[in-house]
């Protein structure tokens, strides 16, 4: 099964920057993943959140193939435990999922044009995140998914 | 009100731990914080997990003062938003409550000895994450309730 996570912009920070690359370095012990990160879209303040939102959403979509499993990472989606999370990415193996996409939207939330493409919606925590951290928690909890499915002593 | 997170072992990664560093630095414009790491203590192979987190709890009541009031960090404690937590803040700010300190336990828990101390308990995640990293995701979520709370610009 080959992991991807699509994410809206750059990451400026250099020292989340390493710690994201060295999740990802983890992760290629147990899977093939691939972070994909698109170019902030230009806007202006004068532009309407609704438009920023249509915007993001048609910046995601150009990335997501008809076979893709689309697993959106947002707020208002379902609360799993780390062992729930686990199960689910087993469950993905279990069916003999090809491509695993997670998708985190940008600072305005995505259209409902790509609810449409999304398979589950999965929320980390009630609590919203910096759209630029979700990524190292993201990495940090499917390193540990990993670990929990293949017994290894990482999780406690 | 001086705020304080205490917490067991010192951030071996350097990123993670320039990170914290740099929500230190940003809370301080909002309040007075303090990071306290406590050494791990030594622990064998051997000691029970009952023993390793009665030692965690005793090297953690040891930093509790009597007028301190406690928010355990704890994934069985409530969940909030963010903005929740904002509102929580301030109620404690409302209240001329001095010193807040929240704790984040060892990889065991904490005895029940230190939930007699705690005044709440609170969940960031239903997941578990390493002890190092939710340090991180607390001191974001601690400067992201500063911010609403002063109506700045930040959280959305």
């Amino acid at each position: 099964m080959h992991c991807k996570l699509i994410c809206l912009g750059k990451t400026k920070n250099a020292h989340l920057s390493s710690l994201i690359q060295e999740y990802i370095e983890k992760l290629n012990y147990y899977t093939t993943f691939e972070l994909v990160v698109i170019p902030d879209a230009k806007t202006s303040i004068k532009q309407s959140l609704a438009h920023r939102k249509k915007q993001d959403t048609s910046l995601l979509l150009k990335h997501i193939k008809a076979t893709d499993n689309v697993i959106l990472l947002d707020e208002r989606g379902k609360e799993m435990t780390s062992v729930d999370f686990a199960h689910f990415i087993e469950g993905k193996q279990s069916i003999s999922i090809k491509n695993i996409v997670f998708v985190i939207g940008g600072a305005y939330g995505v259209s409902e044009s790509f609810l449409l493409k999304t398979q589950q919606c999965i929320s980390f925590s009630k609590m919203t995140f910096s759209h630029q951290m979700i990524r190292l928690f993201f990495l940090e909890q499917l390193y540990r998914a990993f670990t929990i499915i293949n017994g290894h002593p990482y999780h406690h």
